[in-house]
């Protein structure tokens, strides 16, 4: 059977659409994956997520090992296991995570120390841990443990986070292949840093590349940089990453963000913006982003998005999705992660059908032109 | 085509199951109504409540007169289009809300006028309004407005807001039948008041049959007076209501009290229990309550209640759900809702059935016996 695969079935420009085949299942590129923080997505039964078209969810390391624990989980039977979903699962290394939610973080060549946000217990993560963690929760693609340091950062700084995050990248790649039967049915992607410097970002790919991975993530990006420095970025970035291989933007994004991305050759995504909005009111429309409790949504009999195939959209009306929402109802969460989940699958399907049939331009174009036009004429407030 | 027909196909000493007949379905009795205060039950979807077992919810007249507001729904075509539940919906009055939830509250022989809990805004109810405001929600068992006082009240108090309650009662009659095209579809049912006082029970109970309901409500119990005394009182109050009609006790309760009250004669129940218990760690199971937070649980790989059929037991483990409740996670309040209702309607599946095959008494000493040889063994915490 085969481990892992990427095959290209299209090309647009530099975008392509394809499939990567492993023993869980398929995973259509693009793809968006939707994030499973604590082993949930959160407001979501596993069925629901399927349903809503995702081939793929991302774990966290950084919160799993917390709680449950990785050993836990592993006893458990694994992730998959646990939390009931049979598909691929993604799980990043923790190295963004530690940064930003842990404190009294202490970096070393051998790894980062950290006290946990939970509970302030102190622990480690290494390149060998971040695996070992990755592995135990018996995740299918594994990701390199790198180091970040803010984007503020000198550039000094910068270039040593990014140089040791190649050598961190080795120390993954070799951990990953001492893993026995996981390493047989896994893989493992590397993860190119350096901000949003050219030659940075050349060097870290050719380090990647030297160890060899499955597949490469652009990393660094989507903390705060603007749409228009990252796509910038992404226009000489990614064109440095093996074409054979998945290219997979971290953390990204807005949907038009993720039309602008594909169209520049990346294949996967994850994001908490579907899910999170979900929580705070905030629906995705091909019109742009509605926020559900706008008063003028009080006695609209309109679904949250008119045409709209999703169970909340086919059954609610946003009339009473703003009930709920302004209520602080359960349901009001539920029904809006599950639509903006169905949204975002929609436009990944929509993505990959424009570049089946060579037609990637011209619907970026008017997926663009028709998303980003509401946001221009309407001033509405809207909860990230 | 029939308003409403309550048929007993069987009875077992003062026991009786059956069912009562309207226009959007029957209700099978002994039935529980799961309560969707808010115009949801909470966490959990319309379909969900539906194949738990529920023929019909409960929903609050104070909550949904305040939000989203009874004219409003009204003009969103009732309360079953606003929440997408087809069959039958009985609402309370909101007596008992106005006096335990809203604040400023002046009690006249007109009505109460109060204070909303939500904004202070001033509304007042009184018998033609409350029937006013389930009218307006399309609301198919109405609940007469009575006037509760606390149970520490003085005799004198608890039978001057008893007798009010009969004037109130014909009032309420008397708008409920003016209703038109409503009163042709909907029925309404009286409350018996009167405390633990056998006198006061038997005036109260004289004068609702004296304006005539199509069923009677046992009210002002389960408010602390403790088990013991509430099924002393049922032990005289039930026999006093007509036989041919339902009888409903109102805001109960615990699995074993339902149980104890259905053995006196009780057909129909509704309780927050099962719904606030999902959303506080507390499952229900056939030998007593358990508390999914308690560390016990962490490797539990059996589900919640092993053998129950419900999507939560038949997917997920005790490990995993015990993470969801303790990480303070939406999946978590879903499954232990779903599963608490499931173990409701399964029990009053279970108690037609005994009914039906004339084995009651046989089936609550069992029932009541594994249920209640826990909570003696274990000295477990749990949340109410």
């Amino acid at each position: 059977m085969t481990r892992f695969s990427f095959s290209i079935s299209a090309t647009d420009g530099v975008a392509r659409t394809g499939a990567i085949t492993m023993r869980r299942g398929d995973i259509r590129t693009p793809a968006f994956m939707p994030v499973g923080t604590a082993a949930t997505v959160k407001a979501m039964r596993p069925e629901e997520v399927r349903a809503a078209g995702a081939d793929i969810i991302l774990g966290n390391t950084y919160h799993l090992m917390l709680r449950p624990g990785a050993e836990r989980v592993a006893r458990l039977g694994g992730l998959h296991q646990f939390m009931g979903w049979e598909r691929p699962i993604l799980t990043d290394s923790g190295g963004y995570q530690v940064m930003s939610l842990s404190e009294l973080t202490k970096v070393t060549e051998e790894g980062v120390s950290f006290a946990s946000h939970l509970d302030g217990t102190r622990h480690m993560l290494s390149p060998e841990r971040s695996i070992e963690v990755q592995r135990l929760l018996g995740s299918d693609i594994i990701m390199q443990f790198d180091q970040l340091v803010p984007t503020t950062s000198m550039r000094e700084a910068q270039r040593e986070a990014m140089e040791r995050s190649i050598r961190w990248a080795r120390r993954s790649r070799e951990e990953f292949d001492r893993g026995g039967e996981h390493a047989e049915r896994a893989a493992i992607f590397g993860i190119q840093q350096g901000a949003l410097d050219r030659e940075m970002r050349q060097a870290s790919a050719e380090g990647l590349i030297d160890v060899g991975f499955d597949g490469y993530a652009v990393g660094g990006l989507a903390v705060g940089e603007g749409q228009e420095a990252m796509l910038g970025c992404l226009d000489f970035a990614i064109d440095m990453l093996p074409g054979d291989k998945p290219r997979y933007l971290m953390g990204v994004g807005k949907p038009d963000d993720i039309v602008e991305a594909v169209v520049r050759g990346i294949d996967m995504f994850d994001c908490v913006l579907p899910t999170r909005s979900g929580r705070t009111g905030q629906a995705f429309t091909a019109d742009g982003p509605i926020n559900m409790r706008n008063a003028r949504f009080a006695e609209d009999q309109e679904p949250i998005e008119p045409g709209c195939p999703c169970p909340a959209c086919v059954t609610f009306s946003r009339a009473y999705v703003h009930h709920l929402v302004r209520s602080g109802e359960i349901l009001g969460a539920m029904l809006m992660t599950q639509h903006n989940l169905c949204f975002y699958q929609r436009l990944m399907k929509a993505l990959r059908e424009a570049i089946g049939v060579g037609q990637l331009g011209s619907f970026a174009a008017s997926f663009l032109e028709r998303y980003r036009s509401r946001a221009r004429t309407i001033a509405e407030p809207v909860s990230g």
